[in-house]
């Protein structure tokens, strides 16, 4: 495909770099060895490691790529959190002499891959992708508990053998896995209602240095929620196992349609019609000219309402000819299709590829980054062209040339998620530089506008700088206290959401 | 009433017993006063210091009613909490040199009263009624920020102005505030979707003594959620002085019905049809034989659902007439109505009057105690069944006759909401063993079955040694941690949640 990516950017090469093979890569010693009664379930090969260093980010494609592996784990595990002992145990909590186990799937996404160990005696990989089974389906309570490892596909056949799907579809789906999810509190596709991991979640089976963290299958309850404090954190509390996650029949009633506005305000406020309508739709993506153009859906001029309600209960026209009235009022113009033909069928085939396509634009040359964020609807139009026109100034300083395209990716009453992707011309040798430079540039706009550094994408360790701006300081405090509480020696994936305690001002 | 109560149950006095007077009141002397600077703000006068020493449950009336004030708070402050000062800061953190001030709206209700400073050398109630304003409409994002103190009908007329509503609506709506609903994680009355105050919260700020906790207006975001730490966090975190909500418009269209079913069995499964349909009904209570005739609702052998849509964009005849259908495949028999109109118009009236009937009970000497749960739908039939047999078993045996009746207030997709009422003869003097013996049979059966201690009506002391059971051990020592470094003398409501860190084992 580069030729044809490179003929319709302007720039990039037709001809992509071959990747780095494998024979000749070359990882540093491990600096630890596994222990002996679990080396039936260790490996430290190249392939292992060098498999397990990195996430999927931008700047982990650019530095795999060119192969450079300076601090990949020292061992991965499989199989690595039993029903019931503990996780690998620290030696005593001096930071040099710690190790660090980070709990990881088949693959991560967006943000950077994590951080191997600098100022541990070592650093060790839990592979959970073998704890792939949907372990037990509850059909009257639409409920099924599902172990960690499962990818999206693995988990969604067991399911299919009950007639019933989790649902949530992230843009990496294929990649990603139930514990991931609720790891990083994920975002599905689906544009309203519950489509977070968060509303999907009934339960939270957790292994923390401190003990096993299992709350109970409740539909609600009273008191802080133990679920919410697990969701989103990163890995940082405990290794999460298991979950119960509520699911539902496939879909059985569709109505789709796509529409068209002369301008992104106007589809702005078409958006904001649909999402305080209450009428809850599967799908309700709007796409900027740009974007529309680059992917194909759209003619470079016109914004377009991807638009589309499912139920598995009822039919949904009539949700359809209302949201269609609503955009109406806004001056869209609406044009009711199947869900897999004309300009939707273009953007959801666009948005299916998306992720295969990162490494072909490391490999062409092309800068490939996205970031995304959530704000209220009364500051929406002005916040996005500030972030946007961060974003734009430092491509152009930084790549002299680029674009920077936006699309909403879900809606709420209050607000939506704008989801900004930048493609430029990248400096071989310079990636690096460029991308953190953009980073920077978009980050601070977001963060000065008033948006969350992240809305689906983990804090990681590319947004921590400004998480730390955006959240409370007591919440800080608050999660550095329960963060020491529970990993005493601060072994489970150092330096993300908060300091390791030691690192910490008196 | 009384009469027409005690003729209607077949027990309690037809003439009820008079209230203790204000004048007739003897309170320990406070063993504190008030700072000179905050003078002009306290109160330690009789009126003040009983009307902040209980809430509003059947226990605390029982003891306002005898007189019985041993432990009032020593002094209270109105407009405590300023936008930059500290709260009330504490002497030496040894426990008996520390006063504890805890927040408090116009009233509390479920859940039993304050604890005023045993071990401690004072106490203080922080009374927010005056701050009751809504202090900003966003009509474009649709939320307000409103001040903690506001009640339920206060800030309900000011965001009328606007043309809108929070649509929050607990039965102690005319009593509790904004600030209790998020320091209590509170239902609403509408059975599904957005009806906790969780799903109503943009962002909060609180004051600790750690500093000020405000998070920022986002719709979504990553990482583990500041808000959902404070929401139920019952003012140990800090205290909760304004809150950004979503807010809406008023609903213009409406469609209601009555359901009836042969058995509670039946009502069960089209209950649970309806909450996994994604109809998304207001209003969809389901309330057995026994509670409807009580209520006048029903004629004592049919079970009632109350179904009730609306929405302020489009009709909504075609979902009540969907979910007719789901239970007419139950062997339900609906009968369209009016909202105020029938048997649904009858119940309405007798759930809209409870609260204000707790007192009658008290002077009539009839023993009134509700509590609720949450459960998942595949158990919900057995559980509701040992839960109900174990309260009526103990009521038998402490009061010699009773009823315990049940209705579902809030569906889930995967569970519901089962909400008990007691009503039993009160032996005088002993009411409070009476409802100790109850409350205990109740909540281990609860548990036991596998139930939440409590879906909306907080923790608080009542249910503090079930929630320890429930919630899991590590979430616990992550909550003590946090209220540590938070609260690190603890000062702020001592006991709930977590006990005091002095207290805590090593």
């Amino acid at each position: 495909m580069a030729p044809t990516i490179a003929a319709h950017l302007g720039f990039g090469s037709p001809r992509p770099l071959p990747f780095v093979a494998l024979a000749d890569l070359h990882l540093p010693e491990p600096r630890i060895a596994a222990p002996a009664r679990l080396s039936a379930l260790c490996s430290d090969d190249v392939h292992a490691r060098a498999s397990h260093a990195y996430g999927k980010s931008y700047g982990d494609v650019v530095r795999g790529f060119s192969g450079s592996y300076p601090s990949p784990p020292d061992f991965v595990v499989h199989r690595a959190v039993s029903t019931t002992s503990r996780p690998c145990s620290s030696g005593p909590p001096a930071p040099r002499s710690r190790s660090s186990p980070t709990a990881a799937g088949p693959a991560s996404s967006a943000v950077s891959s994590p951080w191997w160990g600098v100022g541990y005696a070592g650093a060790v990989s839990l592979d959970l992708g073998a704890l792939d089974r949907v372990l037990e389906v509850d059909e009257v309570s639409r409920a099924a508990r599902i172990a960690a490892g499962a990818t999206g596909p693995g988990l969604e056949a067991q399911l299919a053998e009950h007639g019933l799907t989790l649902r949530h579809f992230p843009q990496s789906f294929e990649l990603s896995t139930l514990g991931g999810w609720v790891a990083t509190r994920a975002g599905g596709h689906f544009a309203t209602l519950w489509t977070h991991i968060d509303d999907l979640v009934e339960s939270v089976r957790a292994v923390t240095p401190a003990g096993v963290w299992q709350s109970r299958r409740l539909p609600g309850s009273a008191g802080p929620s133990p679920d919410r404090l697990l969701i989103g954190s990163e890995g940082t509390l405990g290794i999460i196992t298991e979950a119960w996650v509520r699911v539902r029949p496939r879909a059985a009633y569709r109505a789709g349609a796509t529409v068209r506005f002369g301008s992104f305000a106007a589809g702005l406020d078409g958006a904001r019609a649909i999402a305080q309508s209450e009428l809850h739709p599967a799908n309700c993506r709007l796409i900027d000219a740009l974007e529309a153009r680059t992917t194909g859906a759209g003619d470079g001029l016109q914004t377009l309402l991807v638009l589309g309600f499912e139920s598995a209960d009822h039919p949904v026209e009539a949700a359809l000819g209302r949201a269609l009235g609503l955009c109406a009022e806004q001056g869209g113009t609406g044009e009711r299709s199947g869900p897999r033909g004309g300009s939707a069928g273009a953007w959801r085939e666009a948005f299916l590829r998306a992720p295969h396509l990162r490494d072909t634009f490391v490999a062409m040359g092309v800068l490939s980054e996205t970031f995304e964020t959530a704000i209220t609807w009364e500051r929406a139009a002005d916040f996005i062209e500030r972030a946007r026109g961060a974003a734009e100034a430092a491509v152009l300083e930084r790549c002299g040339a680029g674009q920077v395209s936006c699309r909403l990716t879900h809606l709420y009453p209050d607000g939506a998620a704008p989801y900004f992707t930048v493609l430029a011309p990248a400096r071989p040798g310079e990636e690096l530089e460029q991308w953190a430079a953009i980073k920077q540039a978009a980050s601070d706009a977001v963060i000065a506008a008033g948006g969350t550094i992240t809305q689906h994408h983990a804090v990681g360790r590319d947004h921590r700088p400004w998480y730390d701006v955006q959240r409370p300081d007591p919440f800080a405090a608050a999660l550095r206290s329960a963060k020491a509480e529970l990993d005493p020696a601060a072994i489970l994936n150092p330096g993300v959401l908060v300091d390791p305690v030691a690192a910490r001002p008196a």
